[in-house]
């Protein structure tokens, strides 16, 4: 399974690519779409949507992370980012891949093992995670972190689902 | 030239198509592009996409006109209302139509004549401009106010060349 992680944000969008096979979990890519803050906002959000596109052909993943959006006091800055936001939920859907959104605090409680990381650890745990793997920046790097928590998510669910089988088998068992 | 104008919003999107031609304002279409609150954020953004981009391939406009954005204090209202408008920001720059952006009181002033009207007022003003068109709800009747604040600018704009013409024309003769 491919996760592509995506870090929402207006300047810089960041997304990273892992696979998870046999337990194991790969690096595939990561990158960070930039805009040019002096251009106007419609070609801002065509140049991340186009961007987007191409790393969702390119690397064709099975399923998308996002984090679910920090509301800040800044409206300015929330209206931004629900228009980065929009882009990074639309390009999946256009590509029918589904989406999975999780909090901040279980994306720092997945890499870090606490809810209230700061930042720089978690760049530091996605560092160290892949070793040899150059990292494009913060946003990457968060982006990184999403799709981990995807799959950890995603491994607790199938473990999940292979426990209840296994009751259910026992269940039968004892019928 | 055919001027589309958006009222974004993630529940309903409106939007009007009008035409100006020889000083003339024509009504072409309106309507709303719904969502289903019941439905998850990418496949709500998703549907307004595809319903926008089906609008703007039938009715091929020249250009478009979105309302600014209203910032306020409820910061997950902001967020909704962010991520709808980038779909109304995207979907006219993937065709490269150049997008006009209003302030509200300036749609109001073109439309009611002050600044401070009440949206009632703005629909009842779109309604007595085009008495014999359906209209589809007050967020068509919102986006073909926006379109005509487009139109009276560019006529504005116009006029203000056409003058300063006649001005160069005229300094030109002195000379």
């Amino acid at each position: 399974m491919r996760i592509l992680g995506l870090d929402p944000g207006l300047r810089n969008l960041g997304w990273g690519v892992i696979e998870v096979a046999g337990g194991r979990i790969r690096h595939i890519a990561n990158g960070v779409c930039r805009t040019d803050a002096g251009e106007g906002l419609p070609a801002r959000l065509l140049a991340l949507h186009s961007a987007l596109t191409e790393v969702v052909a390119r690397l064709a993943p099975d399923c998308a992370a996002v984090e679910q959006t920090f509301v800040s006091k800044d409206a300015v800055a929330t209206l931004k980012l629900g228009q980065a936001r929009a882009i990074a939920l639309l390009v999946p859907a256009q590509a029918g891949i589904p989406i999975g959104e999780y909090a901040p605090n279980a994306v720092k409680k997945t890499v870090v093992g606490v809810g209230h990381a700061a930042k720089e650890q978690v760049d530091h745990m996605v560092r160290l995670q892949f070793p040899a793997v150059p990292i494009a920046g913060p946003d990457a790097a968060d982006a990184l972190a999403i799709a981990l928590t995807h799959a950890h998510q995603h491994r607790g669910a199938d473990r999940l689902a292979a426990a209840l089988a296994r009751a259910g088998a026992a269940a039968e068992g004892q019928a």
